[in-house]
């Protein structure tokens, strides 16, 4: 049977502030994406974070940002690598106490936002990011764009690096994603969905925006549950995995 | 030989802002109560400070605070004690990964500023801290002022208490310290000082304001490095142990 | 003709995270209590509510807080008077920009949460807050709990203190209010809530849970717009006062 | 008899830790570009350095920047425009409350660190900083590098640009800046720096590195004040000016 993991972000509310419906979203997937300060989530949001996903048997995974509350990590910050090493390393560290509390522990890092993106081409982000799960874990993977610096980074140091695939996004004859500007670009329909990630989980590929079949080799399918509309698409990407005879399966072995 | 603990904060500087002489300081302490964010500590200086106490053989603490950067954690805050413990957790896990990172770990905590007043009496903000540290790691000790309630929940739920005394505190008939607003509260007579510390260390007591012989128990003694001034007096305190026949040793037995 | 006010919280969503349904509760209200930053507010939702206010003829007030993201404001920090005087004065200041930006301008301050509550005993508190209003302008009103040491503080300097009452709260024989712990504390029959905001206007008083009748003298309703329960009640309090021949008046002149 | 401005940061501060010689620099310079707190500056080191600047007739000028407290506001943000433009309105109302309390208010703005730069060419980013003035007070000066899309927009758009010069750097033959990792690119000599002051002023040039004489045409001289030796610069500076028959004198009229 093959099998996929299913990755979402969780615990982004903060404070007084609640964002995205992780109750509902931690039965569809099997990575949570937990926040771990610097964009989102304060301490006791991490605690509960942690539990929902240690009750549920789904693998925890820092979801380290830029320190930029304001700005949901969103913004590119231009931060030294040594900063930003230490500064990620922070959060793996804060996320990974709460982990071990609830009886789990991190295993893996994903980028958020801004520097999820960064991490694709600039250099000393990617490895400053790479640096700090090595000083913390060198058993943790490293999930991020195929292709990305990240990963190639965490590869040659020895880190399980492990490349995403969008369910909903029109991907290009590249193998990259069609731009959000572009009309397309995000799939909305339930049945086209479901044919992506089947494709996606069984034959490594995708239908790109040109017609052309392109190959793209994903580990985990990323998807979201901040709109109620997300996590029904969620559900869908989860019923299309398990209808055509698949499995969702963390890439990690989080704690029993 | 007797042998004592001897505690100084570390790494209490935030981003452009240095504060203390912690080059100076780890060379006379035996534990560092490392500063961990909330009040102090950009995630770059945990990484510095326990790198210097990992490579100096000192034990590193968890300083934790309130979340009051502004303030530098000396204002009490009615945090209630469910956000409280996650604040503590959050910190102690955050500096527990440089510690690692360093070679090391944290082995003890000790609470900063106000919450270090607030500790002594406030039962709810007692039991948090204490569950923070007991989730955590409950082989971590906790380091605090005699009597307090931190002390006695630590104790009661079976994590190692500290006790800790000043050297450079005139302490009262029934074991208290006399108020800083009192003239003679802080002791300045290298001399004065060092006979409270032998005393402290070979008799565990200390002559009271009225002349009394009060008995302190304590496994640490407190110095201060953030004036030269206070730096010199450190040294004062480390000399009079060893120049008595003592041992300067931490309470907790930090990696090698 | 009868006039009182209707003031509400306006503006308190940060970055990401929303929090009220602002462009309803603006209908409805006179004076909008606008969030400054300090325990929540962006500047652009800063901006966008003063946008709001201005453009509805609704007077702008300050919704000053202790510096508390995470807590909300709704957490007493015991902040030296001096410190909490120019916490509050930074924010008014802040705030007024953008009123000025808008084409009007701050008008008055109301404290939030935990401040607002202090600042009904705590002298030292009380007083900062004074000292912060008449130093940026002496014309500003002060809007809080009748009896508070804020409004007597105020009123002592020469300040305008403005009084406030609750429409679906239950008050008490000594004119105070039920505690939110007890059965009945909150009403919730529109019927109810409409008798009690005739009686508050009309007759400057409210029937007590024992049955008695007691003074309440107040310029100003507090109504709130974080649940849409809320809107709704408040819609119902100026129907209230409209159908019983009244008027909503700001009790402050903002700019035309 | 010529004058020329002389402008330094201020206020640079944050709660506990200091930065800078207030007092001394207070007695050199005539505009004094007051930190607002976005990179440094907690309010009550606003109260302070507004009444220092106010009480010694120094101009206060809003020394604006990025949000970044833990980077000094030294790292680029990628902050869209019109976030960037609320930020800096924020931090101008917020120290021109101090200002006005001192009885002094803020007569221009100055862009702190990575934002400093950044103006220079990002036309976004440059226009945001220009709209947050003119909407807030179209009098307010912009105080800024020479040939920088700050100061164009800013002159565009009716408001008064006001271009800088530097004491201590070797300028190049185009005019700019000799990068700081090239040697000789600080200058050290007392009577070098004294030569380039008495230039600028008199004759409104500079000798570049290549020994030409290049125009600069700036009405303010940055010094600082950030080490006890930019002090003794800034000292030697302002003798320069005076020394040489000229005056002090702040670009704007702070009240008296």
């Amino acid at each position: 049977m093959p099998v996929i993991d299913l990755n979402a972000d969780l615990g982004e509310s903060f404070g007084r502030w609640t964002l995205g419906d992780d109750a509902a979203l931690i039965q569809v997937i099997s990575s949570a994406n937990i926040a771990c300060g610097f964009h989102a989530g304060d301490p006791s949001t991490l605690r509960r974070s942690c539990e929902l996903a240690a009750g549920s048997g789904v693998a925890i995974g820092a979801q380290v940002a830029y320190r930029d509350l304001a700005g949901f990590g969103r913004r590119f910050i231009d931060a030294a690598p040594d900063e930003l090493r230490d500064d990620v390393l922070y959060q793996i560290g804060a996320l990974d106490g709460f982990a071990r509390a609830a009886g789990s522990r991190v295993t893996y890092l994903k980028p958020h936002g801004a520097l999820y993106h960064a991490v694709v081409r600039n250099e000393g982000q990617a490895k400053a990011v790479v640096d700090a799960v090595r000083s913390y874990d060198p058993t943790l993977a490293v999930l991020g764009q195929p292709g990305s610096l990240l990963l190639k980074h965490a590869a040659a140091v020895g880190l399980r690096s492990v490349p995403e695939a969008f369910a909903d996004r029109q991907y290009t004859a590249d193998g990259g994603l069609l731009s959000r500007s572009e009309p397309g670009a995000v799939l909305t329909d339930p049945a086209r969905i479901a044919e992506q990630v089947r494709r996606l989980m069984v034959e490594q590929t995708v239908i790109a925006d040109d017609g052309t079949e392109v190959p793209v080799v994903a580990e985990s399918i990323c998807v979201h549950g901040d709109t109620p509309g997300a996590v029904a698409i969620a559900r869908t990407v989860r019923e299309a995995i398990t209808g055509s005879g698949g499995g969702v399966q963390a890439f990690t072995n989080p704690p029993a």
